[in-house]
């Protein structure tokens, strides 16, 4: 059928062509993006994913995704839905061909149908982040932009308890960029914590690992700026309990480095996008 | 004392001032590198430690490695050495501020004296190298610079089979570029290789690793390529035999690309720079 086809159906009047939702695990390393959010000028994941998939499904697409990351932040997991034709769709050839277009910094992990109405950002149940310091003299060019190097070293035992009071269900408004709206209502800034531990990955690596129900603007960061605040004694474990519910932005530590910050998994009913 | 202090020894005259050999294990991501050797006008890992080096003793040095990688090639442990001043030396000093001028992509393991006469290639008793391959249909963005992408699934035993035959002393001219010398000799290409091994890290991650008195040129990379060129079924495993035992280099696979290579650690009497 060509453009000036006699027999072409006219778009409005004919059926819509049905549509399924579709869902992928997409991985990515965050150095060379401005954040996830498309942008037009600047290369972002969102943008560069879009492009991919518009390209081979021949259509714009809008992408939805389970977390907003900032510049710099990476995802192992990352979950995007957005909706496709149903006719014709292979989305064994719709990973391979994206992954050829988008990569290597984004990879696309597997991609499968979705149930209808699934949003990858509203039928999340719980986001998990990692993040890593390198406590250490002696720098790791391997992990150069993947983590914080911190030289000085900090004081495990106060990380550990440092994590305590952030589990629960909090105002995290000390820990977050408030957003604006235009009528003025403030959002809320309640979200519930299910976990935050410190691991010791050995070789002075330190990975900090949290899960939420899900994360205000810049909180992981911010949290992570105060734990290491913490650990290095400039704060005590006991203050965290004070910052949190005074609220106030002034009393947390400064934001973490994005480039040891990683979105690792998206809980849903019944899977999460890493196990 | 100044320059022109009528009290300065005439160095020719005085007597040298004494020095001491020093050595030190180094890791380095190889991607912004044009290989090891200083080579003036582009960067070279050896260009830029010494330069970090002679900055910080004063001086300028001249720093032989225990394996000259090529352009693109890692090393978790690579070993130098050079001469420095013995007064005043402060090897821990020594170690900081070459991280800070030669990071982030180089790093200065450790830094210690040497016994006189050291040298970090002729005293090295062997060398391992690790190479990976990622052997799956999706890419890892956080291993884009790291590994080998093969997306055909490679036959992993025949990968293990067809390690056997490089074990031993042999010529290894299949699998080197044979150095020119300016006398018209011929250097030997025989080498005794004393491990070489597949190990599956999970997720299609292989690694490959290989130990050997010495290597020579190319010599790694153009066995991982005879090897990969087995497990996808181009060469069988009984080949590779023929292939050393023809001393041709027709007969062996493509070069592995160098983004893959690590050298991993170098043996000396006593100790490794890598455990």
């Amino acid at each position: 059928m060509t453009l000036f086809d006699a027999g072409r159906p006219e778009p409005a009047t004919g059926p819509p062509a049905p549509t399924v939702t579709v869902r992928a695990t997409v991985a990515y390393d965050g150095a060379p993006f401005h954040g996830f959010a498309a942008n037009p000028g600047v290369a972002t994941v969102g943008g560069t994913l879009g492009a991919a998939i518009g390209q081979v499904l021949g259509r714009s697409v809008e992408l939805t995704c389970a977390g907003r990351t900032d510049r710099g932040v990476h995802a192992r997991g990352q979950v995007v839905s957005f909706d496709a034709p149903a006719e014709g769709l292979d989305v064994c050839a719709l990973q391979r061909r994206v992954n050829r277009m988008a990569g290597p910094a984004i990879a696309v992990r597997d991609v499968a149908l979705a149930d209808p109405g699934f949003s990858a950002r509203f039928s999340a149940l719980s986001r998990s982040y990692r993040y890593l310091v390198l406590n250490r003299a002696v720098p790791d060019p391997f992990l150069a932009g993947r983590v914080w190097h911190i030289e000085q070293p900090l004081d495990r035992y106060a990380l550990d308890l440092a994590c305590d009071p952030l589990v629960g269900e909090h105002d995290f408004a000390a820990f977050c960029r408030r957003p604006k709206r235009r009528d003025g209502s403030e959002a809320s800034l309640v979200r519930r914590v299910t976990g935050a531990r410190w691991v010791d990955e050995g070789e002075g690596l330190l990975r900090f690992e949290i899960e939420a129900t899900a994360f205000c603007h810049q909180m992981v960061r911010s949290i992570i700026g105060t734990l290491v605040a913490v650990g290095l004694g400039r704060l005590s474990a006991g203050d965290v309990l004070g910052i949190l519910r005074g609220g106030d932005r002034q009393g947390a530590g400064d934001l973490a480095s994005p480039q040891g910050l990683t979105l690792w998994s998206v809980g849903y009913d019944g899977w999460s996008s890493v196990l």
